[in-house]
């Protein structure tokens, strides 16, 4: 009667804690799950780590890069002809022939992690594609480098200047340009601010086939530049299934005009999917269309405890045959996860007990009495089989949130000691949380962890997208360490090389990882993108010293 | 009191039938909507027309095409080198230097349709990725023109040779690699049969995310060469957001080893993209992977008669938001489509009267009682609201088989008469079916369409995938005839440019539509397109005289 009993307890758990009248089973057949409610978002606002890095610039940090001499340096006479071309001062920031300060460019001299800062001493802010399109081909012709900038949230560096780059920002280029409310498409200008998009097809009745924490701040543009995954990509597929058009400038002036808006289209090469995830490095994103899907009438929330990584697989089996079409998340976090959010937050647990594993199971459908059904028989399914030791389901939107929050806050709560090494790999599931004990077993052995000052190392934890083999492996510290360092790397890149993941999932390569794609890409494969990055971008004056 | 008494009407028309005992409703919350039915297949098998066009050769029929004299003509020597290469007697078929006969030859010279037909002597089979990367590289350099060729499926002669260029035949690669049953990924060769594959999954509860009526014999590699769209777009997307992986021999012998099997990779450019949809012209696909959804446990099959095209508009519209993530079809067909049909086959219509349009509407869930909940609660709002007129649902799997037989049949039908021309086409869904209308106003002007032999039009016909926004334009006609080209060409694609649309939705450009890619395509796509042909087949030895 084990299963029995560990489910009476949830039942006085959630008479308790309120937060969570969830699994109360007296026959197997009246699980009380909850009414699912409407709700607009559940992603927690994009935040600053508490205890950020001190921001110093990237050149230090990276000693060995060096500006490229082929590069000319900006003069009065290039601001002033940026001045002439785009009109409103409220287009330019220049601290070259004008009086602009180190802080107005701070914003986009300094990523939001603060880990790298640049030079740059000249911010362009077009309106237009056609602005775009005369600012590069002057910055081409003049061998001025330029890094392509959105909101500027980026987590590799990709988006800030390393030397004296001029950043063009697409701030200013922010408008929905149409919408078929009866195809879903938007077509939208890339400095367009997800959530406001967002919530522009709320009303409407549809949904971005893209959430991620940053969307109060991140463009559109900036998006599909670096193939963002998110929360939704389980259930709505990636940008290269969605973005039906994409229109870009190329360094040379020349506009990709290839913002179709229909699913299907058959007439040659699929170029707009090359500028998907190249992060800047080939031209800049003006406009995007994409197909948008219907949102979801009903979203529930499930929360879990597991006794093993082996029964979190079965209950992402069991929830992909059984949910089937109605999830749309199934996220993992580790015991150690949980108990950094804990200390950070002091927010109240959702569970009595802990466990070693836990996930949190969203569905999204358009008939609430149905989903609940189907959540119910999943729960009771899971419960008898013992796969899952205890859980809870949220029973408003406020508890949906909360339960979210315990996933979501995970990034913060781990840079809350000083600092996080960050890897954002995917794995094949078999041997995904594998990497988290093997790294930790050997920042141990290193005598590198512990509980007092002395040691570098507070915690490594684990999470992530579980339904896209998407694992978030953070190694939390009190203060950056060349020690920890030397044992992370190139450990964790030789280990996913070997279990056939990538080091970049969905994060991509910016600076922080270009000198590590070698090990998720052949040479064959680096020799092909070399030629694309060469073939579009000759006089390499976008986004450089980055990627690959 | 009109719904009621077409409804009542239903009712005895499902009972004198048998074929669709559907929206018989003594109240309106007692729809009798039966039990959904676990399926394996919808799409029926791919048949040749019945009354096939001459195949004369393709040199005839395009003289303006001449042999590009750049290419050399096959030697005994090249011949010998292959079978020293390839090894087996039966990777080479052989007129040059052996007695193969134009009959072993026709089913690789000779399109699907009998439309193309090329002067091939030599069909090398290579067994392996490395065997067709010497191949290729040998065929590059002695500038030995070659044909990539799947099953040979295809409907717009890409498939097949012009002049002398050797086919290299993937069949002889045709086995699943592995398949994951937790993530649903399969890697399998380009030269596996797409109705092999999906029997395959079908046992592990997965289904390929793609169907189209030529299953039984076309490739997977083709399939993505191709970026075939087919029946379930609608509902998983297309295979730039499915196909996680391509494996891929260029002309110079380059494997493209980027095979990847997990969904996120955030690690350069995605060149593979490049190859989905480039027919063959840049290098030749060997391997695939693929993320494959959930087999659907449950599926229906409602069939309606609508009054007006506004009407099946609105009716998307409905089934969009009320069926949501069960909606996996959503076809239109017009009443001539079904008049040449039921002419053709001599089936019974499932409908008793005739209506302008017809739509057909497939569910698939993983709960057949919630599935038909919903379907009910469908119908009986949009016969509430006067969308639907008159309408029967499955009743079994041979009824459901039935009903997709009508939109399925349309194809050969309209071959049956002597011919017909095909266009297959995008277009917003506000003006979908304004095209068809117009077309066949401008035949009738010029006096092209009647009863009689006369007369080398039968009719005009439309239908197709109004989920995808993708229409299919079928002239039917007695005979091929150059007044009525000149009444269709350039006629039908000027329309489609003025509308947004694109000339070729999902079946490619081939030799068909090559000259006519400028009206969905502006210059600077073009050109950019030119270039990418370019940078991989410099020698342009890839499919020749086709695509751009």
């Amino acid at each position: 009667m084990a299963s029995r009993s560990r489910i009476t307890r949830v039942l006085t758990r959630a008479e308790k804690a309120g937060v969570s009248a969830a699994l109360s089973r007296p026959s197997p057949s009246t699980f009380s799950v909850p009414a699912a409610r409407s709700i607009t978002t559940t992603a927690p606002r994009h935040f600053r780590p508490s205890a950020a890095p001190h921001g110093k610039f990237t050149t230090d940090s990276y000693p060995e890069i060096k500006r490229d001499s082929r590069f000319s340096e900006l003069t009065s006479d290039h601001v002033a002809h940026f001045k002439k071309l785009l009109g409103s001062e409220a287009a330019v920031i220049d601290a070259v022939s004008d009086g602009a300060t180190a802080e107005d460019l701070e914003p986009f001299n300094l990523d939001w992690m603060r880990k790298y800062r640049g030079h740059c001493r000249l911010v362009l802010k077009p309106a237009s594609t056609e602005e775009v399109s005369q600012v590069l081909k002057y910055c081409n012709d003049n061998m001025l480098a330029v890094v392509p900038q959105g909101g500027n949230t980026g987590l590799v560096g990709g988006s800030v200047p390393v030397f004296d780059e001029i950043v063009i920002n697409t701030s200013r280029m922010n408008q929905v340009r149409s919408f078929d409310d009866v195809s879903g498409v938007l077509t939208v200008d890339a400095g367009a601010v997800l959530e406001i998009v967002d919530n522009y097809l709320a009303e409407k009745g549809y949904i971005f086939p893209l959430d991620l924490a940053a969307k109060g701040s991140c463009h559109i543009g900036g998006n599909v530049a670096t193939n963002a995954g998110g929360l939704r990509l389980l259930r709505y597929g990636s940008l290269h299934g969605n973005v039906l058009g994409v229109e870009a400038v190329l360094p040379d002036g020349t506009i990709v005009d290839d913002l179709f808006k229909l699913r299907k289209n058959n007439t040659g090469y699929d170029i707009k999917q090359l500028f998907i995830g190249a992060e800047g490095t080939i031209g800049i994103i003006t406009g995007v269309s994409i197909h948008c899907p219907q949102r979801s009438k009903a979203v529930n929330v499930a929360f879990f405890g597991l006794e093993s990584y082996e029964k979190v697989r079965e209950a992402f089996r069991e929830a992909k045959g059984q949910l089937s079409e109605i999830l749309s998340a199934f996220e993992l976090m580790d015991s150690e996860s949980q108990q950094l959010v804990k200390k950070v937050t002091k927010n109240n647990f959702p569970l009595e007990n802990e466990y070693p594993f836990y996930c949190l199971i969203e569905t999204s459908g358009s008939n609430a009495e149905h989903d609940n059904q189907k959540l119910e028989a999943f729960l009771e399914d899971v419960m008898t089989k013992e796969i899952v030791s205890d859980g809870v389901v949220a029973q408003d939107e406020t508890q949906l949130k909360s339960l979210w929050g315990w996933r979501e806050g995970i990034s913060e709560s781990s840079a809350a000691f000083g600092g996080v090494y960050k890897y954002d790999v995917s794995i094949p599931l078999k041997s995904l949380y594998q990497l988290v004990e093997e790294t930790k077993q050997k920042i141990q052995a290193a005598g590198l962890m512990g509980d007092t000052d002395e040691y570098p190392v507070v915690d490594v934890v684990g999470y992530g997208h579980m339904g896209d083999s998407n694992l978030h492996l953070n190694v939390c510290v009190r203060r950056y360490d060349k020690e920890v360092e030397k044992v992370l790397e190139p450990y964790v890149f030789e280990w996913i090389k070997k279990h056939e993941g990538s080091i970049s999932a969905e994060h991509g390569l910016g600076l922080a990882k270009k000198k590590f794609v070698g090990y998720s890409r052949s040479e064959n494969m680096i020799r092909l993108m070399k030629q694309i990055k060469d073939l579009y971008d000759p006089n390499g004056i976008m986004n450089p010293y980055k990627y690959i």
